[in-house]
Protein backbone atom coordinates (compact mmCIF):
# COMPACT_ATOMS: atom_id res chain seq x y z
CA UNK A 1 0.00 0.00 0.00
CA UNK A 2 1.42 3.39 -0.84
CA UNK A 3 -1.98 5.60 -0.47
CA UNK A 4 -1.10 8.28 2.27
CA UNK A 5 -3.54 11.07 0.48
CA UNK A 6 -5.41 10.99 3.92
CA UNK A 7 -2.79 12.64 5.34
CA UNK A 8 -4.02 16.86 4.21
CA UNK A 9 -1.03 18.52 5.97
CA UNK A 10 1.27 18.78 3.43
CA UNK A 11 4.61 19.22 5.70
CA UNK A 12 3.81 15.52 7.68
CA UNK A 13 3.11 14.49 4.32
CA UNK A 14 6.30 15.35 3.01
CA UNK A 15 8.39 14.16 6.24
CA UNK A 16 6.38 10.93 6.19
CA UNK A 17 7.40 11.06 2.73
CA UNK A 18 11.16 11.69 3.20
CA UNK A 19 11.02 8.87 6.22
CA UNK A 20 9.88 5.99 3.72
CA UNK A 21 12.58 7.36 0.97
CA UNK A 22 15.42 7.12 3.35
CA UNK A 23 14.66 3.51 3.88
CA UNK A 24 16.85 2.79 0.92
CA UNK A 25 19.88 3.34 3.20
CA UNK A 26 19.37 -0.18 4.59
CA UNK A 27 19.95 -1.03 0.83
CA UNK A 28 23.06 0.74 0.48
CA UNK A 29 25.95 -1.43 1.19
CA UNK A 30 29.59 -0.40 2.02
CA UNK A 31 32.60 -2.00 1.38
CA UNK A 32 33.29 -3.38 4.56
CA UNK A 33 31.87 -5.81 6.67
CA UNK A 34 29.75 -6.50 9.60
CA UNK A 35 32.27 -7.23 13.07
CA UNK A 36 31.44 -10.99 12.44
CA UNK A 37 32.32 -10.91 9.03
CA UNK A 38 29.39 -12.44 7.59
CA UNK A 39 28.01 -9.39 4.71
CA UNK A 40 29.04 -6.17 4.17
CA UNK A 41 27.60 -3.37 6.41
CA UNK A 42 24.58 -1.18 5.12
CA UNK A 43 24.66 2.60 5.61
CA UNK A 44 21.76 2.46 8.01
CA UNK A 45 23.42 -0.09 10.40
CA UNK A 46 26.84 2.40 9.96
CA UNK A 47 25.08 5.34 10.95
CA UNK A 48 23.64 3.65 13.69
CA UNK A 49 26.53 2.36 15.07
CA UNK A 50 28.55 5.87 14.55
CA UNK A 51 25.74 7.45 16.36
CA UNK A 52 26.29 4.89 19.31
CA UNK A 53 30.03 4.91 19.48
CA UNK A 54 29.60 8.95 19.46
CA UNK A 55 27.48 8.79 22.74
CA UNK A 56 30.11 5.83 24.17
CA UNK A 57 33.02 7.61 23.21
CA UNK A 58 32.42 11.36 23.67
CA UNK A 59 34.91 12.16 26.59
CA UNK A 60 37.53 11.57 24.53
CA UNK A 61 36.82 14.56 22.87
CA UNK A 62 39.87 17.04 22.32
CA UNK A 63 37.15 19.75 22.08
CA UNK A 64 33.83 20.02 24.24
CA UNK A 65 30.86 19.23 22.14
CA UNK A 66 27.17 19.89 21.88
CA UNK A 67 26.59 15.87 21.98
CA UNK A 68 22.96 16.47 20.38
CA UNK A 69 24.44 18.29 17.09
CA UNK A 70 26.99 15.11 16.89
CA UNK A 71 24.09 12.54 17.12
CA UNK A 72 21.78 14.38 14.32
CA UNK A 73 25.36 14.86 12.12
CA UNK A 74 25.94 10.77 12.51
CA UNK A 75 22.25 10.40 11.73
CA UNK A 76 22.15 12.15 8.43
CA UNK A 77 25.94 12.08 7.55
CA UNK A 78 25.59 9.64 4.77
CA UNK A 79 21.53 10.29 3.90
CA UNK A 80 22.54 11.55 0.32
CA UNK A 81 23.86 8.12 -0.59
CA UNK A 82 20.26 7.06 -0.95
CA UNK A 83 20.62 8.77 -4.39
CA UNK A 84 24.59 9.45 -4.72
CA UNK A 85 25.78 5.86 -3.79
CA UNK A 86 28.10 4.76 -1.55
CA UNK A 87 32.12 5.61 -2.36
CA UNK A 88 34.89 3.52 -1.45
CA UNK A 89 37.24 6.01 0.85
CA UNK A 90 40.17 4.41 -1.39
CA UNK A 91 38.93 4.47 -4.25
CA UNK A 92 40.49 7.38 -6.14
CA UNK A 93 38.36 8.07 -9.69
CA UNK A 94 35.37 7.54 -7.61
CA UNK A 95 36.57 10.45 -5.37
CA UNK A 96 36.93 13.05 -8.18
CA UNK A 97 33.79 13.57 -9.22
CA UNK A 98 32.03 12.52 -5.44
CA UNK A 99 31.33 15.69 -4.10
CA UNK A 100 29.57 17.55 -7.22
CA UNK A 101 27.64 13.98 -6.88
CA UNK A 102 26.81 14.26 -3.53
CA UNK A 103 25.50 18.59 -3.47
CA UNK A 104 22.97 17.43 -6.31
CA UNK A 105 21.80 14.68 -4.12
CA UNK A 106 21.49 16.91 -0.96
CA UNK A 107 19.67 19.11 -2.97
CA UNK A 108 17.00 16.91 -4.14
CA UNK A 109 17.00 14.92 -0.71
CA UNK A 110 16.59 18.00 1.76
CA UNK A 111 14.33 19.57 -0.65
CA UNK A 112 11.72 16.61 -0.30
CA UNK A 113 11.09 18.59 2.95
CA UNK A 114 9.70 22.19 3.86
CA UNK A 115 12.35 24.84 3.82
CA UNK A 116 12.96 25.37 7.70
CA UNK A 117 13.75 21.68 8.02
CA UNK A 118 15.73 21.06 4.48
CA UNK A 119 17.85 23.67 5.60
CA UNK A 120 18.70 22.55 9.19
CA UNK A 121 19.41 18.75 7.91
CA UNK A 122 21.59 20.64 4.76
CA UNK A 123 23.56 22.63 7.39
CA UNK A 124 24.17 19.50 9.62
CA UNK A 125 25.77 17.52 6.20
CA UNK A 126 27.70 20.83 5.12
CA UNK A 127 28.84 20.94 8.45
CA UNK A 128 30.10 17.27 8.89
CA UNK A 129 31.81 17.77 5.51
CA UNK A 130 33.40 20.87 5.88
CA UNK A 131 35.14 19.30 9.23
CA UNK A 132 36.07 22.44 10.72
CA UNK A 133 33.46 23.01 14.41
CA UNK A 134 34.22 20.75 17.68
CA UNK A 135 31.25 18.39 16.86
CA UNK A 136 32.13 17.72 12.86
CA UNK A 137 35.89 17.17 14.16
CA UNK A 138 34.68 14.61 16.60
CA UNK A 139 31.82 13.07 14.38
CA UNK A 140 34.60 12.22 11.59
CA UNK A 141 37.12 10.85 14.10
CA UNK A 142 34.55 8.33 15.11
CA UNK A 143 33.66 7.67 11.62
CA UNK A 144 36.98 6.93 10.97
CA UNK A 145 37.12 4.81 13.85
CA UNK A 146 34.22 3.01 13.48
CA UNK A 147 35.27 0.87 10.22
CA UNK A 148 38.79 0.64 10.96
CA UNK A 149 37.53 -1.47 13.82
CA UNK A 150 35.16 -3.84 11.57
CA UNK A 151 38.06 -3.96 9.03
CA UNK A 152 40.42 -5.39 11.68
CA UNK A 153 38.16 -7.47 13.31
CA UNK A 154 37.76 -9.28 9.62
CA UNK A 155 41.27 -9.62 8.62
CA UNK A 156 41.91 -6.23 6.73
CA UNK A 157 39.03 -7.27 4.41
CA UNK A 158 38.46 -3.95 2.67
CA UNK A 159 42.60 -2.84 2.91
CA UNK A 160 43.09 -6.20 0.43
CA UNK A 161 39.83 -4.90 -1.98
CA UNK A 162 41.68 -1.19 -2.16
CA UNK A 163 45.33 -2.52 -2.07
CA UNK A 164 45.83 -0.14 0.85
CA UNK A 165 49.06 0.21 2.53
CA UNK A 166 49.62 1.71 6.17
CA UNK A 167 50.55 5.45 4.96
CA UNK A 168 47.29 5.65 3.39
CA UNK A 169 45.32 4.58 6.33
CA UNK A 170 47.63 6.90 8.39
CA UNK A 171 46.82 9.04 6.11
CA UNK A 172 43.02 8.87 6.35
CA UNK A 173 42.80 7.97 10.10
CA UNK A 174 44.84 11.76 10.91
CA UNK A 175 41.61 13.71 12.54
CA UNK A 176 41.63 10.82 15.07
CA UNK A 177 44.95 11.96 15.97
CA UNK A 178 43.75 15.62 16.43
CA UNK A 179 40.00 15.20 17.23
CA UNK A 180 40.50 12.41 19.84
CA UNK A 181 44.18 11.78 20.73
CA UNK A 182 43.37 9.76 23.96
CA UNK A 183 42.27 7.06 20.54
CA UNK A 184 45.06 7.46 18.62
CA UNK A 185 46.54 4.29 20.07
CA UNK A 186 44.14 2.29 18.97
CA UNK A 187 45.02 3.57 15.17
CA UNK A 188 48.39 2.59 15.94
CA UNK A 189 47.72 -0.52 17.79
CA UNK A 190 45.43 -2.48 14.50
CA UNK A 191 47.90 -0.97 12.37
CA UNK A 192 51.23 -2.33 13.74
CA UNK A 193 49.18 -5.54 14.99
CA UNK A 194 47.51 -5.98 11.29
CA UNK A 195 51.16 -5.22 9.42
CA UNK A 196 52.80 -8.02 12.19
CA UNK A 197 49.88 -10.61 10.87
CA UNK A 198 50.48 -9.93 7.42
CA UNK A 199 47.66 -8.87 6.99
CA UNK A 200 48.45 -5.20 5.84
CA UNK A 201 51.02 -3.80 3.72
CA UNK A 202 53.38 -1.49 5.58
CA UNK B 1 41.85 -10.18 14.16
CA UNK B 2 40.55 -10.14 17.86
CA UNK B 3 43.50 -8.87 19.70
CA UNK B 4 42.90 -5.32 21.63
CA UNK B 5 45.69 -6.57 24.05
CA UNK B 6 47.06 -2.78 22.71
CA UNK B 7 44.45 -0.78 24.78
CA UNK B 8 46.04 -0.43 28.07
CA UNK B 9 43.28 1.52 29.38
CA UNK B 10 40.71 -0.62 31.00
CA UNK B 11 37.60 1.62 30.66
CA UNK B 12 38.61 2.24 27.34
CA UNK B 13 39.21 -1.72 26.17
CA UNK B 14 35.86 -2.42 28.08
CA UNK B 15 34.00 0.56 25.84
CA UNK B 16 35.61 -0.53 22.22
CA UNK B 17 34.94 -4.48 23.49
CA UNK B 18 30.98 -2.93 23.91
CA UNK B 19 30.96 -1.22 20.60
CA UNK B 20 32.03 -4.64 19.28
CA UNK B 21 29.49 -6.78 20.79
CA UNK B 22 26.40 -4.55 20.05
CA UNK B 23 27.32 -5.15 16.85
CA UNK B 24 25.40 -7.73 16.74
CA UNK B 25 22.45 -5.65 16.31
CA UNK B 26 22.82 -5.99 12.77
CA UNK B 27 22.37 -9.55 13.14
CA UNK B 28 18.99 -9.52 14.95
CA UNK B 29 15.68 -9.34 12.57
CA UNK B 30 12.27 -7.92 13.51
CA UNK B 31 9.27 -9.61 11.95
CA UNK B 32 8.80 -6.84 9.54
CA UNK B 33 10.07 -6.35 6.41
CA UNK B 34 11.77 -3.02 4.85
CA UNK B 35 9.55 -0.58 2.54
CA UNK B 36 10.30 -2.39 -0.49
CA UNK B 37 9.42 -5.67 1.31
CA UNK B 38 12.93 -7.31 0.24
CA UNK B 39 13.70 -8.73 3.87
CA UNK B 40 12.99 -8.48 7.34
CA UNK B 41 14.72 -5.37 9.12
CA UNK B 42 17.38 -5.51 11.93
CA UNK B 43 17.59 -3.93 14.88
CA UNK B 44 20.52 -1.74 13.84
CA UNK B 45 18.43 -0.27 10.92
CA UNK B 46 15.31 -0.10 12.77
CA UNK B 47 17.29 1.77 15.65
CA UNK B 48 18.70 4.22 13.32
CA UNK B 49 15.54 4.78 11.41
CA UNK B 50 13.52 5.61 14.82
CA UNK B 51 16.05 7.88 15.86
CA UNK B 52 15.91 9.46 12.55
CA UNK B 53 11.81 10.03 12.64
CA UNK B 54 12.43 11.16 16.10
CA UNK B 55 14.40 14.00 15.20
CA UNK B 56 12.36 14.63 12.17
CA UNK B 57 8.75 14.74 13.58
CA UNK B 58 9.77 16.27 17.33
CA UNK B 59 7.34 19.40 16.48
CA UNK B 60 4.54 16.65 17.24
CA UNK B 61 5.45 15.86 20.58
CA UNK B 62 2.92 16.64 23.01
CA UNK B 63 5.85 17.51 25.71
CA UNK B 64 8.33 19.62 25.09
CA UNK B 65 11.45 16.96 24.97
CA UNK B 66 14.95 17.26 25.50
CA UNK B 67 15.63 15.98 21.67
CA UNK B 68 19.54 14.55 22.68
CA UNK B 69 17.73 12.35 25.38
CA UNK B 70 14.91 11.17 23.22
CA UNK B 71 17.79 10.33 21.02
CA UNK B 72 19.89 8.71 23.28
CA UNK B 73 16.72 6.60 24.12
CA UNK B 74 16.19 6.00 20.64
CA UNK B 75 19.73 4.50 19.70
CA UNK B 76 19.77 2.36 23.04
CA UNK B 77 16.01 0.46 23.30
CA UNK B 78 16.42 -2.44 21.53
CA UNK B 79 20.17 -2.84 22.75
CA UNK B 80 19.38 -5.98 25.59
CA UNK B 81 17.91 -7.67 22.20
CA UNK B 82 21.53 -8.52 21.71
CA UNK B 83 21.17 -11.01 24.04
CA UNK B 84 17.36 -10.99 24.86
CA UNK B 85 16.45 -11.29 21.13
CA UNK B 86 13.22 -10.00 19.48
CA UNK B 87 9.86 -11.06 21.02
CA UNK B 88 7.00 -10.34 18.73
CA UNK B 89 5.07 -7.56 19.73
CA UNK B 90 1.66 -9.63 19.12
CA UNK B 91 3.25 -12.72 20.54
CA UNK B 92 1.69 -13.39 23.61
CA UNK B 93 3.26 -16.04 25.27
CA UNK B 94 6.32 -14.23 23.80
CA UNK B 95 5.95 -11.61 25.88
CA UNK B 96 5.03 -13.56 29.47
CA UNK B 97 8.53 -13.74 30.24
CA UNK B 98 10.24 -10.75 27.90
CA UNK B 99 10.65 -8.53 31.33
CA UNK B 100 12.64 -11.11 32.87
CA UNK B 101 14.89 -11.80 29.92
CA UNK B 102 15.23 -8.44 29.13
CA UNK B 103 16.42 -7.21 32.74
CA UNK B 104 19.17 -10.37 33.11
CA UNK B 105 20.27 -9.28 29.13
CA UNK B 106 20.36 -5.63 30.34
CA UNK B 107 22.42 -6.54 33.54
CA UNK B 108 24.87 -8.93 31.22
CA UNK B 109 25.27 -6.25 28.14
CA UNK B 110 25.48 -2.80 30.61
CA UNK B 111 27.36 -4.85 32.95
CA UNK B 112 30.21 -4.77 30.31
CA UNK B 113 30.86 -0.90 31.31
CA UNK B 114 32.39 1.05 33.64
CA UNK B 115 29.55 1.55 36.58
CA UNK B 116 29.22 5.03 35.67
CA UNK B 117 28.08 4.48 31.63
CA UNK B 118 26.83 1.13 32.10
CA UNK B 119 24.28 2.72 34.70
CA UNK B 120 23.54 6.00 32.36
CA UNK B 121 22.63 3.54 29.39
CA UNK B 122 20.77 1.32 32.30
CA UNK B 123 18.49 4.11 33.15
CA UNK B 124 17.71 5.51 29.59
CA UNK B 125 16.45 2.02 28.78
CA UNK B 126 13.94 2.10 32.13
CA UNK B 127 12.93 5.40 31.34
CA UNK B 128 12.12 3.79 28.02
CA UNK B 129 10.56 1.01 29.34
CA UNK B 130 8.39 2.76 31.88
CA UNK B 131 7.08 5.38 29.32
CA UNK B 132 6.20 7.84 31.92
CA UNK B 133 8.66 10.91 31.22
CA UNK B 134 7.88 13.02 27.99
CA UNK B 135 11.24 11.76 26.22
CA UNK B 136 9.90 8.48 26.77
CA UNK B 137 6.17 8.79 25.90
CA UNK B 138 7.49 10.69 22.50
CA UNK B 139 9.95 7.91 21.61
CA UNK B 140 7.86 4.91 22.54
CA UNK B 141 5.10 6.50 20.08
CA UNK B 142 7.73 7.38 17.23
CA UNK B 143 8.64 3.34 17.95
CA UNK B 144 4.93 2.59 17.29
CA UNK B 145 4.23 4.38 14.05
CA UNK B 146 8.00 3.73 12.14
CA UNK B 147 7.42 -0.50 11.81
CA UNK B 148 3.39 0.67 11.02
CA UNK B 149 4.06 2.63 7.81
CA UNK B 150 6.40 -0.57 6.84
CA UNK B 151 3.53 -2.45 7.73
CA UNK B 152 1.78 -0.52 5.47
CA UNK B 153 3.94 -0.08 2.73
CA UNK B 154 4.16 -4.07 2.47
CA UNK B 155 0.58 -4.80 2.53
CA UNK B 156 0.36 -5.60 6.21
CA UNK B 157 2.79 -8.64 6.29
CA UNK B 158 3.02 -8.71 9.92
CA UNK B 159 -0.57 -8.59 10.54
CA UNK B 160 -0.70 -11.75 8.12
CA UNK B 161 1.84 -12.99 10.43
CA UNK B 162 0.31 -12.38 13.43
CA UNK B 163 -3.40 -13.22 13.06
CA UNK B 164 -3.47 -9.19 13.60
CA UNK B 165 -7.37 -7.15 14.21
CA UNK B 166 -7.77 -3.51 14.10
CA UNK B 167 -8.33 -3.53 17.25
CA UNK B 168 -5.22 -5.16 18.63
CA UNK B 169 -3.11 -2.35 16.65
CA UNK B 170 -5.43 0.75 17.93
CA UNK B 171 -4.92 -0.63 21.44
CA UNK B 172 -0.79 -1.13 20.63
CA UNK B 173 -0.83 2.37 18.79
CA UNK B 174 -2.90 4.31 21.63
CA UNK B 175 0.66 6.19 23.06
CA UNK B 176 0.22 8.01 19.82
CA UNK B 177 -3.07 9.43 20.47
CA UNK B 178 -1.68 10.87 23.77
CA UNK B 179 2.17 11.32 22.48
CA UNK B 180 1.87 12.70 19.38
CA UNK B 181 -2.08 13.84 18.34
CA UNK B 182 -0.83 15.59 15.28
CA UNK B 183 0.10 12.30 13.76
CA UNK B 184 -2.79 9.71 15.03
CA UNK B 185 -4.95 10.34 12.16
CA UNK B 186 -1.72 8.88 10.46
CA UNK B 187 -2.82 5.66 12.40
CA UNK B 188 -6.35 5.96 11.50
CA UNK B 189 -5.47 6.71 8.00
CA UNK B 190 -3.60 3.22 7.32
CA UNK B 191 -6.35 1.13 9.78
CA UNK B 192 -9.05 2.07 7.27
CA UNK B 193 -7.21 2.00 4.01
CA UNK B 194 -6.20 -2.05 5.07
CA UNK B 195 -9.70 -2.61 6.15
CA UNK B 196 -10.64 -1.32 3.26
CA UNK B 197 -8.21 -3.00 0.81
CA UNK B 198 -8.58 -6.04 2.30
CA UNK B 199 -5.42 -6.68 4.15
CA UNK B 200 -6.45 -6.35 7.55
CA UNK B 201 -9.32 -8.06 9.63
CA UNK B 202 -11.55 -5.26 11.49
Amino acid sequence: MTDFTFIKNEKIHNQIKFAITIDEMKNIFRRNLLADGSRRENDAEHSWHLAMLAMLLEEYSAEKVDIERVLKIALIHDLIEVYAGDTFAYDAKGNEDKHEREIQAAEKLFGMLDPDQGTEIRELWDEFEAMETAESKYANAIDRIQPLILNYLTDGHTWKMGDVTSDKIYKRMDIIRTATPELWHIVEGIINTSIKAGILKP
